[in-house]
């Protein structure tokens, strides 16, 4: 945003208060986002992480009685993958805070945004690859003739599709984080 | 960044032409890697739009002699969300050049990365949900009965995973947009 004013003592006053306090909102907003972000992503890990289904019964068409996350290396991969970008997130919240505090400061922002992109991309990266899977095991695929094992493994299926929610809704925080933080750079 | 200088007639100048002379050349990297991006993503839709392979020989596994991209709803996903972004980001061309034009424009760079994370989210999404099923056509999965396809349809897997190709460099080119846009901006 281009300032102008009357200049003081040949020092140019680029603080405008209602900038700041926008700025300061946003601070407040992206603490509060990434807090829950993290969240949402720790669950995801959680969830997935514990899923466990034995079945009573085994037909001739499953080779495995016990279900857990890493019997599909895509599971493995969302969970990894989950557990970075919430590791990120707690550690970013440190400079997150620093924004609270000073919240005129760009460099700490920049650094924010680049970050939140690469975390975005790693974190749909899982998210999609492990919905893709689930998909899969809901419906099957006739023309493959790739059946599907939720009919045997329904509570398995119930988790692992559950725990993609608090994936995605971390991810739609990250793009919210990075739209916001763009907007406070602009007004810094 | 803070700059300072005599402010000249009451009116600040904010313009350092060494910011001015970096965020042009900001914007033309913008517009060559916007070009190639937009490009990949056409091979990618083009390529995944076009595989086709008719197999001689069918076991009584196979339930399909035709393999095409549609035959699987992810690969149909992948497609349209490679069509989505190519086309945004060919229209987006129009914006980048404006910038080249008039580099110190605020508005058009913010535009542009809020736009650019959306678009990186749903390209990833795409991607990422076609390498799960690529890697499943392979592999297999012998835990879930799922037999790997590949050995069956060589010809259509090879098109598939290189088709996987272009629209991951188009990724890597959108987390560097956002990069470059987000300096740029601070720059302003």
């Amino acid at each position: 945003m281009m300032k102008s004013g009357p200049a003081e003592g040949g020092q140019l006053t680029q603080d405008d208060p209602r900038d700041h306090k926008a700025n300061w909102g946003i601070s407040i907003s992206d603490l509060v986002m990434r807090a829950f972000a993290a969240l949402g992503t720790l669950t995801s890990t959680v969830v997935m992480g514990t899923t466990d289904q034995t079945l009573q019964i085994v037909s001739q068409f499953f080779l495995f009685r016990r279900a857990r996350y890493n019997d599909l290396p895509t599971f493995t991969f969302f969970l990894t993958t989950n557990a970075i970008v919430c590791g990120y997130l707690t550690l970013s919240l440190g400079l997150s805070i620093s924004q609270v505090i000073r919240s005129t400061v760009k460099i700490t922002r920049i650094i924010l945004v680049i970050l939140d992109t690469v975390m975005l991309a790693l974190l749909m990266a899982g998210a999609s690859a492990a919905t893709a899977i689930v998909y899969l095991a809901h419906k099957g695929n006739a023309k493959a003739n790739w059946l599907p094992i939720c009919q045997q493994y329904n509570s398995f299926c119930e988790r692992i599709s559950g725990s993609l929610v608090g994936s995605y809704f971390a991810t739609i925080a990250l793009v919210i984080l990075i739209t916001l933080s763009t907007i406070a750079i602009s007004r810094c």
